[in-house]
């Protein structure tokens, strides 16, 4: 497959029957607040609450008919695990997913409603990565990566080529950085589409492994990172990933933990969206000022909206 | 002015400049729960975060230069204070607000950040209704009622103006009742539309001014009820209300104050939006099975989403 607009495209057309086309919103009070003028695509808002069913619903029905046949296999406790358990049920198909012990409860329901099998594994990369082989060995199943997977990264850059369809004069896209898969996404559909647009990466400033990557040139690696944004606690990018983001992406910046949480706070008052703490991090850019664009158009990706709503992170009267 | 299609599509067209066209949204998880096809029109993404500024801005706008130059004036602790506030900024006139003392600091913040003009009042409906006039006298401003008001009822209709335009095939069109404003500009919409349609009101058990009054064929007055649902505290409904109520209306039902927090907790995590008491009200008379439309389609108005993110009514771990 070459990197080019025909893979956005057919990816585009490949998920449309199994995915929302999510709003656009705007706000007169955020734009006033931060002097642009601000287009959210509403990720949140997504079937299975995230972005991430398009990506999974992209590599579920690359696959052909033998090799769907054997199911999918992943590894993930958070959004990518429900997306793949959903695309691969409107497959008919079977999808095993890899959790590790002590997720989330929220999570593990999300997953079985949509009817994946999971195994539950010792935490840590290294567990998860051994029980996903095994199981993929044992069952024949397909392994969908979280973000090093050019059918996921497709998937992913669909929002933005929706984005842009509605708000063709953008000058800026945003997107938060976990894996890097998101982020790969974004940048080629963006750049393929509109080369002159700027394509910025937002990472929590404690899990700024992508950001090391980028300015090293190199995929570097850090220990499981404990930002509030648990959609963003992967420790290193992908093969894929790295060179697509150094190629297409034009900065990668770091936020704090306490501009993450004022920015989910900010958004849910004035957007009246649930979102959850990873898809405030593009916003707490701007509180931040972490780069000018006063009076310039930028469209932000809010990426979820999965969180636990008895855990809220500011305090109950 | 009579009640015709001419006068809804008349306050489509003066107000579409000043609103936004807010997303119609499904949800598979909430279709299989309740067992019907449900389409939520999402006026908590409306300007100023409620349906009320449709009514506000039609209100505002149908001014001559003469009257707007006056001002217009209300009383209201809620959403349409903002809106009349945010309409009159648009309109470039003064908004003269009076407020109970003792109004939520939220929605004082929200008043004031368009522009309003507040004047304080003792609480109660007498006190508010004798500063309103009052102030009216002295400036010559033009009072917009709530509810109780043709030009409001009229722009509130429009919103079931844009849900059938994108849902034509419902079989329901379910709203939360306060005054009746909201209720009465959904029923003249949806019956002028589309005459086979049914039509329900949903007011909270403890709040049932409006469906006493709907079955007694007359305005009774409660005392101010104490509700969860906050936009829905009014106490009797309007002269121009009921007749439209008791003509297009099929029924009013009522819920309990239980399934309303259900209900918010549900269409929050389900939905990822912000919503406030009110607007979960509708779909609480699913939870609670008070009319039976399996595997019908129905349309529910959500109608706001200005709430207090400390004061959730749910616990916090």
């Amino acid at each position: 497959m070459s990197l080019d607009l025909a893979l956005l495209r057919a990816a585009h057309d490949r998920i449309r029957p199994y995915i929302k086309r999510t709003p656009v919103l705007t706000s007169e009070a955020l734009d006033l607040a931060r002097g642009a003028r601000l287009s959210f695509k509403c990720e949140n808002l997504q079937a299975a609450g995230a972005f991430k069913s398009r990506g999974a619903c992209n590599a579920v029905f690359s696959l052909t008919d033998a090799e769907a046949a054997r199911g999918v296999v992943t590894h993930s406790s958070g959004n990518h695990a429900a997306a793949l358990a959903r695309a691969a049920r409107l497959r008919g198909i079977a999808a095993h997913i890899v959790m590790p012990q002590g997720s989330p409860q929220s999570k593990v329901r999300n997953v079985e409603s949509f009817g994946g099998l999971i195994t539950f594994c010792e935490p840590g990369l290294n567990a998860r990565e051994a029980t996903c082989a095994k199981l993929a060995a044992e069952t024949g199943a397909v392994l969908v990566h979280p973000f090093d997977d050019l059918r996921v990264i497709a998937g992913q850059g669909t929002a933005t080529i929706e984005l842009l369809e509605e708000v063709p004069d953008l000058d800026f896209v945003l997107c938060p950085v976990g894996g890097g898969g998101l982020l790969s996404g974004t940048a080629l559909a963006a750049k393929l589409l509109k080369p002159g647009i700027k394509v910025i990466g937002v990472e929590p400033a404690v899990a700024d492994d992508v950001a090391q990557s980028f300015r090293a040139g190199k995929r570097i690696s850090i220990p499981t990172p404990a930002t509030i944004a648990d959609g963003l606690r992967t420790n290193c990018t992908g093969k894929i990933n790295l060179p697509i983001i150094r190629q297409y992406v034009d900065d990668i910046v770091t936020v704090s933990e306490e501009a993450i949480v004022t920015a989910m706070r900010e958004l849910w008052e004035q957007l009246h969206l649930v979102i959850e703490p990873s898809a405030a991090v593009p916003y707490a850019a701007l509180i931040e000022n972490k780069f000018t664009f006063a009076g310039r158009k930028a469209g932000l990706i809010l990426t979820g909206g999965n969180v636990d709503l008895e855990s809220l992170p500011w305090p109950k009267k």
